[in-house]
C-alpha cells in the first residue's frame, strides 16, 4: 500500500489538459491499485506563498533556535514539505508557461527545497556538498505544452526549461525515478493533439499497470 | 535621453546581492547620464500576482470584445506591459533560488509575456509563427549566486535554468542585448565572494561608461 500525492500546477480548471490528464492517471491508478491512498494539493488555482526574507532566515536557523516568528514565516513550508514526505508517488501536472514552469509551480518548489529537510549542506565536503533527502520515491509528471518540438534534439528542444529543469531540481532533493507523459500540440489542436492524447492515453495505461 | 526601468526580484532587503548591485548600477548609470530617467519595481518583496485562468482567456479576446472583468483579469499586466514598453533600458536583479530565478519574478514574466503586445502570433506562418515587439532595447541582469562555476563547460553549467532562461524568454519578446554581471559565492563568502564583487564592480564601471 502506497500514498500518492497529486499536483496540479494550472491555473485553468476544465480547459487545463495537465489538470485533465494527472486526473485520468489518478482515476487509473486508483483501479489498479485499490488500497493505495491518495492527497490532493492544487497549486494552480490556490497557490502556496512565495518564499521571503523571514522565510530564508527561519529555514536557516536550527530549529530550537527559531523564535515565533521564524517558525511562523516557514509554518506553510513544514507542512508541504511533511505532505511531500509522507507520499511514496508524486502525479504532477505542468503547462509549460514561457518555455518554463508556472510561477505557482516554481513558488511550491521554492517551499519544498528546505535545507536539513529534503536536503543537507555540509560545506566540509568540498567535492559533494549536498545530499538528497527524498529517496526512495517515484514521480510521473504529465506535461501540456501548445506545440510540439521541445524534446532534446527537437526543433525547439534548446527552449525547453520545462521538464529538463523538474528533472534537476527535484533530483536534487532525491526525486531521480521520474517518468514524463507529454500532451503536445494543445494550442494548434487538430490532429497533432488528438495524435498526442491518444499516445499518453496508452503511455499512462502502462504506467499504472493496467 | 533614455528611460530605465529599474527591476528587483530577491524577496531580500540589505542581505540582497543582486539588490545591492542593481542600486550601485543605477546609481553610477545616473552620474554618467544625469538626463536619463528612471523607474523602479520590486516584484521580490512587492510581487505582482500570478495570472490566472481568466488572466489567459483576456489575453487571448481581441481588446474590443473584452468584457469588464475581462478587462480587470489583465488590467495589471497591461499597466506591466505599458511600464516595461515606455523603457529603453532594464537593470534588473535576479538571484538563482533552486538552480532557476526567484517565483516572483516567473509570475513577473508571466504577466509581461503577452500576445499583441510583447509578441505576436501568426499561425499562417508555420516556419516562424511568433515576432517579437520588444525592440531596440538594451537590458542588464545582475545574476546571484550561492556558489560559482555555473557558466557553461563550467561544473554546475548544465544545472543552470536562471540565465539561459532569462536570455530565452526575454529574447522571445525581442529582448537580445542583454548582459550579465554575476555575483558569485555568496554562500561560501571569503576571498571567493570579494573577488566576484569586485569583478562585478569593474564589469559595471564599463557598462555605465565612467
Amino acid at each position: 500500500m502506497a500514498h500518492l500525492l497529486h499536483i496540479d500546477s494550472s491555473p485553468r480548471d476544465e480547459r487545463s489538459q495537465s489538470r485533465r490528464f494527472t486526473r485520468e492517471f489518478v482515476e487509473s491508478w486508483k483501479q489498479s491499485h485499490p488500497a493505495d491512498t491518495i492527497t490532493y494539493r492544487d497549486v494552480g488555482r490556490n497557490p502556496v506563498p512565495h518564499i521571503t526574507e523571514s522565510w530564508i532566515a527561519a529555514a536557516y536557523t536550527p530549529p530550537a533556535q527559531r523564535t515565533l516568528d521564524l517558525q511562523d514565516a516557514i509554518h506553510i513550508s513544514d507542512q508541504l514539505v511533511d505532505e511531500l514526505l509522507a507520499a511514496d508517488i508524486y502525479v504532477i501536472g505542468v503547462p509549460m508557461y514561457n518555455y518554463s514552469i508556472p510561477s505557482m509551480l516554481k513558488a511550491y518548489i521554492d517551499q519544498i527545497v528546505r535545507i536539513g529537510r529534503t536536503f543537507e549542506f555540509d560545506p566540509e565536503n568540498a567535492e559533494n556538498p549536498y545530499k538528497p533527502l527524498v529517496l526512495g520515491k517515484k514521480m510521473f509528471i504529465i506535461t501540456a505544452r501548445g506545440a510540439s518540438g521541445y524534446a532534446i534534439g527537437e526543433r525547439y528542444g534548446a527552449l525547453n526549461y520545462q521538464d529538463p529543469y523538474l528533472r534537476t531540481v527535484f533530483g536534487f532533493i532525491g526525486i531521480t525515478d521520474i517518468t514524463f507523459v507529454p500532451i503536445e500540440n494543445d494550442e494548434s489542436g487538430g490532429t497533432g493533439l488528438a495524435e498526442s492524447i491518444a499516445n499518453a492515453r496508452t503511455q499512462i495505461a502502462q504506467l499504472v499497470g493496467r
